[in-house]
């Protein structure tokens, strides 16, 4: 915390500033400049809680200094947090890049395995689809449930592909870890405290979605909630944010990506469906999401669009993600990335024991 | 929805999306203009889920039409929602404003106690305080739980003020709904479905703050959550949105209330505190919120902002809430409004029927 | 400017960040805290030009501390600007509220006198309407230049009202400044540097709006700007920000009136037709923007806005603005306010000279 | 234009709107729907001013639907336009990238041509810097004016790169296309419609930036203004618009490259470097600029960047451009692209004529 001080702030008030933070129980170093005093707070191990400070005679402002967050921060850990799962190459946060594919929500048994076969063709490792859909209205198609989340275990059996899935509450959660092997949290939950705690305390991954007008910090501190539990395998995920411009449904901020690499260690991958909410223009950002760096992608793909009960104006055709993978393959060399495949091939989820696939290492000291 | 069509369009180009439209169940009217043609949908009953159609030869763009709530529109309902309560004059949307006041987070007996004996006697009808706090950080104060709440309802009893408190997910919303008067959703998680139905359920009225960056549209949408599942007495609550602007925490957004009254029969109050951040800007802007027309406000206030647990930054001193509550009085009349006191008299709960002190006229045909 | 360094910075890397802003000709504060230690730099008269620091080994983040502006600051005066003019009560920044109300655009001497004559009657001491229209489209009426300004000298004849209209650039600034009593820069212009040069070496005091998305620095460095050159009588004016929200046309952000008292000595009045674009919101911001504490309103009125070239759908109808002036003569008691008339009377402008009618006390140091 | 009626709104109410507009010279399309009639608009040429059609009994709400832009749009020109230059390979819009570096201002003769040689030899075919700088603050250096226009004349006569550079008013537009190839217009400039229009008449291409909060539709409209003058070769640039985020200066918003390409037939480069304000995002968010399917890449160099008058924290060293350009050598056959280079060769301007190297066919007929 800094206090900075009016330009005709008195000595005497400058005085009776530094004295209310000894009070408060940090120490005060003034530091006297050409045009007015500033005035360091240190000794907190957290934030101050500026209480009165700012209404104090003489001063102009508090600015906040000190980052709240903790585990998520490279301070803590230097090396990039990579999450691996048993049985295929596929990781986050390793050089190979993660490729999450699906419908926007899991309508069939038929419809899922139409999809997820041929996303996992073009070279996805990890299928999503969502059995548990926040809609915006209480009227909309809410998701099948437990159905979809077996649906997509079944998928996982025949194809070999990891499954992300969004879980929306504590009883879809402990659902979800059941099921899949990566547990989404929607941008609208980002600060839902609560699931991020029960998240915390699972066994499974976790793919965090940046909220729609969450900052760098908000959005690292989420993790840091989830982490705090003792779940320290955390996928970050930019979704687009809620801006003025309307030519997109929200405004992709594809900045946030190497800002998040300069001061995390876990990894961050791109949603450039929900990013842009129109198909034209997902294929142009999923390029650009791995141009930038991103530790992957995660895409809405639909074999019919026209039929889709959400968000069929935002999918790619499954022609369409072939055509993208093949240009994520030709960027991918530029920031030193390759594109683990998985084949297709039949496996029995029997020889992927619950937890034992995940590894992060991390030690927080804090 | 709206289809427009590029200018140099072709009729067959025109005709195809006519026969799609039709295909899909609507009825498509196509409206020649001077520079190019539109093509309204109609028949629908929901939202059109517009697929593919955007993707077609010669379509320039889709706009949406048809607004998706229902049970919080005038167009249902047209009279005001007023929610009243057992033994006081105290009303949400009624001629009288509701005035919530009290410190952010419940932090012990005397402090709460302090508190609420000050605001009730400035005239305060509501008690506010957190027992489950929603923080950004995982190591800040969480609030008290439980214990939070029987503190209020020990206020409740002494003071008869009515108490308004947040539940932050299904496990806290049953102790709130217990204890409390009104159970308030908050900000970061207005779009917490999952809560929201079980708001729903709940038999108080729910008092929901606009989400971050929640459009008005959204932050209806959130409420005919809660109505659909048959809780008609919804409060809601303007508490700033995110902007660039960084002279306060948020951006009131004022406009939001002529907004919401006329397309909405429910009442809306503003809390100038989050709006604002700052405890110079509380009495200005809680004046603003008044004379633009809010049905009441809910503001912060601390005995002792200096050692407050949280937010004391933006809290209000007692005596300048008393003054605030003074100005409110002299610009109620200018909006036909009146500021109902409660006195200072001790009173019983058990004269108050669990749910029986609510009403709230609403027959939704919808 | 305030240097973070991270958690495991070396004292190598502090001193060498501290030796670097030596070289640099500054002093160099290092305050070691729990976490970390912050380096305050003094010394600098303007801002620092933070070259690389930033890439240091070591370093977290930059943070800005000393503000840029001088003269608009109270650090420099701390009394408030009233702008006063000869032959009136009215004034900026007096204990009298300015209200300025007129149609968007003047369009023929008739409407002009029409809505001039309404607009007086009800109280408005200011008479605006556009000479020099700055339209989104090449295409759109783009006002009638010099004719439009001798009408509004004309209604300034006959009514006694002073004249504010928009100049856009040097040309129609010479005009405006010589026909008007108040030249006004429009939003899309606040960073129009070189046309607030020019204004800045008017003789005419100026109304100076809110960029559209202007933070209260960039706001007060336009006026800066303008004071810089010489004139010191600036009005500043809360216009509506760009936002996500969509239920109006911009956001009207009330919240900045306090915090421009709080940091500057000038005067600021609010616009309500711009910052909700729609009508039947005018009049309830109008109140807020009073009871917040503006030093005054700016209004747009029109007789038949059916036929209004421009901004017709925010347009009052002259009935409503009486009863605004009504509502605003009701709340401005309560913020300590009075709305000073100036009847309706032929008066020459042989009678107000030139410039001598301004008077705006200012001795800056800086 | 289409007007939305209430669910309740009688025949009678549906009528008097049809006839309101018909009186007011339209075509009135009733489309009565499930819940609600939409009374669509047509027949006029331009916008709809829609007065008081939104005040009329049972009316809810009014959606705009035809876009004003004529000359910047597909509609009247299909094919891409692609702005030549005499004597070299470069273009804007043409299959060959675009790479304009340099400075953020010229601050003196070696600095530039140091800076020049450099980035010429990296691949950059412009070079850019400023001469008349629009700094926030009146304190801040402001440019060399003519004598750096004059250094950027010798730098194109000696390395036979073109020159862009920013025009800030009529006076310095002058001078501007005098001297250099390419006249800019800056961020704050793009609504200064009175500068539009004056490069609109220059004989050299307009690269226009995006305004900080500019819709894609007004950034279109500011193109329109210079073309309706008779300039039709206008280059759009993307520099990041104003947003809640605060980890970059400015959110790059690259999503609209292929929005624009899809609207209109100009050409659209990007700005990494006030895109993000750092320069460790400068490189990523270039790599992303290019594969998202700009046009071109715009980005401040500086040989000593801690010694650099303005932006010296975001501008990139010479071996990091020459490793970006490498990098963007890599992406570009990814999108179809190629990065044609100049060589360096002295070249006298008198082979340039003024204003022949310009080609750009549109046949506008509108």
């Amino acid at each position: 915390m800094l206090v900075v001080m009016k330009a005709q702030a008195t000595e005497e008030q400058i005085g009776a500033v530094c004295q209310k933070i000894e009070e408060l129980g940090y120490r005060a170093h003034a530091m006297p400049g050409a045009q007015r005093t500033a005035i360091g707070i240190t000794g907190n191990r957290g934030e101050v809680e500026p209480g009165t400070l700012d209404e104090m005679p003489g001063v102009q402002e508090l600015i906040r200094v000190t980052k709240p967050y903790k585990l998520v921060s490279r301070d803590v850990k230097q090396e990039n947090t990579v999450i691996t799962f048993a049985g295929t190459d596929a990781t986050f946060g390793g050089p190979g890049l993660a490729v999450i594919a699906g419908p926007c929500a899991i309508e069939n048994r038929e419809q899922a395995m139409a999809v997820a076969e041929q996303v996992c063709r073009a070279g996805a490792q990890f299928f999503r689809g969502g059995a548990y859909k926040p809609r915006t209205s209480p009227y909309s198609f809410q998701g099948l449930g437990e159905a979809g989340l077996q649906i997509m275990a079944e998928i996982r059996d025949k194809l070999g592909m990891k499954i992300v899935t969004e879980a929306i509450d504590n009883e879809s959660l402990e659902l979800v870890e059941k099921y899949a092997d990566v547990i989404q949290i929607g941008a609208r939950n980002m600060q839902n405290f609560s699931l991020l705690k029960r998240a915390g305390r699972a066994r499974k991954p976790v793919l965090l979605k940046r909220g729609m007008s969450a900052t760098l910090e908000e959005f690292l501190m989420a993790a840091e909630y989830v982490m705090s539990e003792g779940n320290y395998t955390v996928i970050l995920c930019e979704r687009g944010v809620r801006t003025f411009a309307d030519h997109t449904r929200n405004t992709l901020d594809l900045s946030i990506v190497p800002a998040v690499q300069r001061l995390s260690h876990l990894p961050i991958v791109v949603d450039p469906s929900h990013g842009t909410g129109k198909r034209n223009k997902v294929t142009p950002l999923s390029r650009a999401a791995i141009a930038v760096g991103a530790d992957g992608l995660i895409v809405e793909v639909h074999h019919e669009p026209d039929r889709a009960m959400s968000d069929g104006i935002q999918s790619l055709y499954p022609e369409q993600f072939a055509e993208l993978m093949k240009q994520v393959r030709q960027i991918a060399p530029v920031v030193g990335r390759t594109v683990p495949g998985i084949g297709i091939h039949s496996r029995t989820s029997e020889t992927l024991p619950a937890q034992s696939g995940v590894r992060a290492a991390i030690s927080p000291s804090a």
